[in-house]
């Protein structure tokens, strides 16, 4: 028998089982995130940047809508790569940048975080390497992901750990600048710590299912992943881990833009990831008709949901998710695909602890 | 003979050729946009919002661009789908909205542009139907493309007709809270208004080379394409027309964020689009490295591009347009995209002016 530490994926798997301790790990640091916050709110910012490349986008997509919902704040998510051109005429002492990188070495977002460093905004690095580069140039403001290493080159654990961190940060910015009551605040954490159970809890199921998808999915090389609200993040994400890890040509779109030109693709050769939002709202009877059109043109559909009712009974595949707060569902919604791109890595034959033509911190 | 009115994609191909006039119709409305410009200063906006569906949104990225150079202000795009997530909780009356909708009919932008409007934020619409829903809910601050009717599903002549506007809106506002000096202000204004001659200059060639390459391309049905700064509009832009108009799975990125995940799936199935900036800076050499790179891992490279020396002449295509100012490279560089687009599906035996499944105004 091969020894299970030894097979494709060992490495990813581990880390994603890692999760729920990582985030709780991450969520321990509520002085430190209160005592950010502060920092953040005495600097009266006109605007918060948030910057991260690759997965660290997701996180900063995510990072802008808590920041919009709890904090009440102008604030957006941009790539570093663009950083230069677009950021760089509107920095001053009153732009607050938030920059996410796992490793704290990739070279766009330290070069981001420098250019602002110099025209006097406030630099907040959020990394897992505590000896990095980012870490070591901005100590005094510096939050820790507290995943522990990450060694898969799929970020799985630390994109969770950086979800939960920015929803944190933006909590405490949102108490702390009194855009957000206190009764409010603490409902939310509550529901925020609560995350870690909530996976466990999932966990069995999530992943029986996504084995068993699996071997129908291996013949799958095109995908979309649709996301309304914070799970755009995950739609984004989720689509860069089904590319990353098992080689599906896969884009992440906000539903209803799908529609605007996109959906001519979705054929019978597409998979079709719903990620149907736990609340029911105008969003949600969208996604229901958006399912039906697609498997009208003959795509397949998967839908993640924490939602049993309403959804089409046509849909392929179903992954139930525990409901939470429309706000957290991010941090339970990206796990099933996650656990779905190993399964549909190892059955088409492939290694996602080693994908091909990538390293863990990216570079030409 | 088939008249060449009848041929499949005659309606796109004419409105294509119509892009030099209707810019230029466009840019005749200096003192409107001028006025718009007062409109937006007075109100001493902490942020603008540029809001936007498919083709409109990409507009609405270049407009952010334009914004943030010329003007020195906060702002950022955000797709209407997401409005009500992410910009509800931030509205105000120092708030300005610009909503881009080429039919002024798109269900999303129009909520948006409710939504703002009701908490007393500024509302700009950008739209090419004067009778539209949009034009007459704002009529003083409706800004019209004057593209003239577009009958085609998909937007050309609109898209380029709404980046000339925003860069006119952007420059006029530089130039009237004095973020932009008078004499930057009046040599950018000319370079603007050289665009439609540029586009006569370069379109014979861009032809021939459109219809020759689509005779290799029409086996192509993957394709990423990669741009910088002001040309991420257009990467997403073309790879949106690419998916449209000639059913290419094509997804649009800034360039070293590719780098970051995606490109592990540049192989030999893949043409990689290098939408290569007009100015030799740090971020051209990443660009040549990139090319060398997806050309190791078996893809196959089409460079559009003002610039001869340096390319590496391993680029398997090439479409040369003229130089210009950095800055106003999208409305170049779009255009070399919209023929091959035609081309493509004219040899893929489909008829570009009716793709499949999609309809002049995105509806479920």
């Amino acid at each position: 028998m091969v020894d299970p530490a030894k097979q494709p994926g060992a490495i990813t798997r581990r880390e994603i089982q890692q999760e729920p301790d990582a985030i709780r790990e991450s969520l321990y640091q509520h002085d430190h995130f209160a005592a950010i916050a502060k920092k953040i709110v005495e600097r009266e910012p006109k605007i918060i940047i948030i910057t991260g490349s690759g997965t660290s986008y997701h996180a900063a997509n995510a990072a802008m809508y808590f920041l919009h919902v709890f904090g009440k704040t102008d604030c957006y998510s941009i790539r570093p790569s663009e950083f230069h051109y677009f950021i760089r005429p509107i920095l001053d002492a009153k732009t607050v940048v938030i920059a996410i990188s796992q490793s704290g070495e990739s070279g766009d977002t330290i070069k981001a975080a420098d250019i602002a460093n110099e025209k006097g905004a406030l630099v907040i690095p959020i990394v897992n390497e505590p000896e990095s580069t980012l870490a070591r140039k901005y100590p005094d403001t510096v939050i820790l992901s507290k995943a522990g290493k990450e060694v898969s080159v799929l970020a799985t654990k630390t994109y969770t750990c950086q979800l939960a961190i920015v929803a944190s940060i933006a909590l405490e910015y949102g108490l702390t600048s009194k855009k957000l009551s206190k009764e409010d605040y603490k409902s939310r954490v509550r529901e925020l710590n609560m995350i870690p159970d909530r996976i466990e809890v999932m966990r069995e199921t999530v992943q029986t299912n996504a084995r068993k998808f699996a071997k129908y999915l291996k013949f799958l090389d095109r995908a979309f992943v649709l996301g309304a609200g914070p799970d755009i993040a995950t739609a984004m994400e989720g689509a860069l881990k089904l590319a990353e890890g098992s080689r599906i040509i896969a884009q992440g779109y906000s539903a209803n833009e799908f529609l605007h030109g996109p959906i001519t693709l979705a054929d019978r050769m597409n998979l079709v990831i719903t990620l149907i939002p736990p609340v029911v709202d105008e969003q949600e009877k969208d996604f229901i008709k958006i399912i039906q059109r697609v498997q009208q043109q003959g795509a397949s559909v998967l839908a993640i949901t924490s939602r049993i009712e309403d959804l089409p009974e046509t849909v392929d595949f179903r992954i139930d998710i525990p409901k939470c707060l429309m706000e957290f569902n991010p941090l339970l919604s990206i796990v099933p695909l996650q656990y779905l791109v190993l399964e549909i890595a190892i059955e088409k034959g492939l290694d996602p602890d080693k994908p091909e033509w990538l390293t863990k911190v990216a570079h030409i």
